[in-house]
């Protein structure tokens, strides 16, 4: 695998666009408009390993996918791409069904959490690709840093395709994580999006969001 | 202080008694009927200072409370109870809104999460009292055990009155949890009882219920 496609411009696609570079990878980074401001911004002296495009031409250039955009219209994006652009494709999805509409802290969109999630609503609509999700209970920077904090924090996974789990594990590795949970199918992504709101109450708590949760055992 | 009242006589509730009498409290278990088949076995060579008796006569008892009664039955338990004898007393509310009418995995009440929380609903109903959400994120040996899985794993306390939030600290402390995070006031309760979804799928996945969750930083 050597080329891969980053949906979302915000501070997790720049981040996540940043590290695959790292690694090695071509990587494109897809958005609303093909050539956003910050998409422009992030493109300048990156060599010709990095490529900007829209959400689908970013599906099609990826052999594999990061799923990186913002909850509230991610189901939307989603409905919008071509089917046959993600077909067989694996989709780490990294969103969170957060509403800010009452401001901080956010609450989860009812309709998609507890006896639903959003992990499940998007494998839903991209029924031709093999959802995981994963890296959605941590800050931008502690999903790729070298340095995490603790001794050996975990990284869940959720999803229904056993090579895509394959697969997010591996990058996940190259990431930095080493105790790494496979929760079962992707009905599970309802446990760790229920994380958040604790996310952000110890965020508001610590003043920072440098920390991640481990499971101790 | 020296008199603790638990409400409840399930696994919780007998754990955290039991260890109330080892620290060297004089303890009152309530339940609905005073003296059902749990509270008999349990008093059975417990010395003079334990005691059996209502939820209200437990109430009545304590300086301080545990409630540990089901999720399914907790408002209206808390209903039950006769406003003085919970006046000015500090509540330790250990219950989840959790609903297994599905089965497993259970989902959380829809009423008392994401916007709402059981905690909170609690505070409404025992208004007299000051509740703080606390130990609801662990199994019930792990709760009072010495050692304790991982280094130091974390415990969170909510709640709006801090003298409350002191008292339970004191008693976490003596229960071996050394890393406690307070997260606010009882609406922060929304936090960790949206973790269970988590822990009931870590439990799963693991194959035991031996774990806690470390914030690490």
């Amino acid at each position: 695998m050597k080329k891969l496609g980053v949906l979302g411009t915000g501070m997790v696609g720049t981040t996540i666009a940043n590290k695959l570079l790292e690694l090695g990878y071509e990587v494109m980074m897809g958005s609303r408009t093909a050539s956003n401001d910050k998409q422009k911004a992030w493109i300048l002296n990156k060599g010709d390993k990095a490529h900007i495009g829209t959400f689908d031409q970013a599906a099609a250039f990826g052999e594999l996918l990061f799923y990186c955009v913002k909850g509230d219209t991610a189901v939307q994006i989603a409905k919008s791409l071509t089917p046959s652009n993600i077909k067989g494709k694996t989709i780490i999805d990294i969103s969170n069904p957060l509403d800010f509409s009452k401001g901080m802290p956010p609450f989860l969109a009812p309709a998609l959490t507890n006896t639903n999630s959003l992990g499940e609503e998007l494998q839903k609509v991209m029924s031709e690709a093999h959802l995981v999700k994963s890296l959605n209970i941590v800050s931008s920077t502690i999903m790729v840093s070298e340095y995490k904090p603790g001794d050996s924090p975990t990284m869940f996974i959720s999803g229904n395709n056993a090579d895509a789990k394959q697969e997010t594990m591996h990058l996940l590795k190259a990431f930095g994580w080493k105790d790494i949970i496979d929760l079962g199918d992707i009905t599970t992504a309802r446990g760790t999006e229920m994380l958040l709101p604790l996310w952000v109450r110890t965020m508001q708590t610590l003043g920072h969001p440098n920390f991640a949760f481990t499971v101790s055992r």
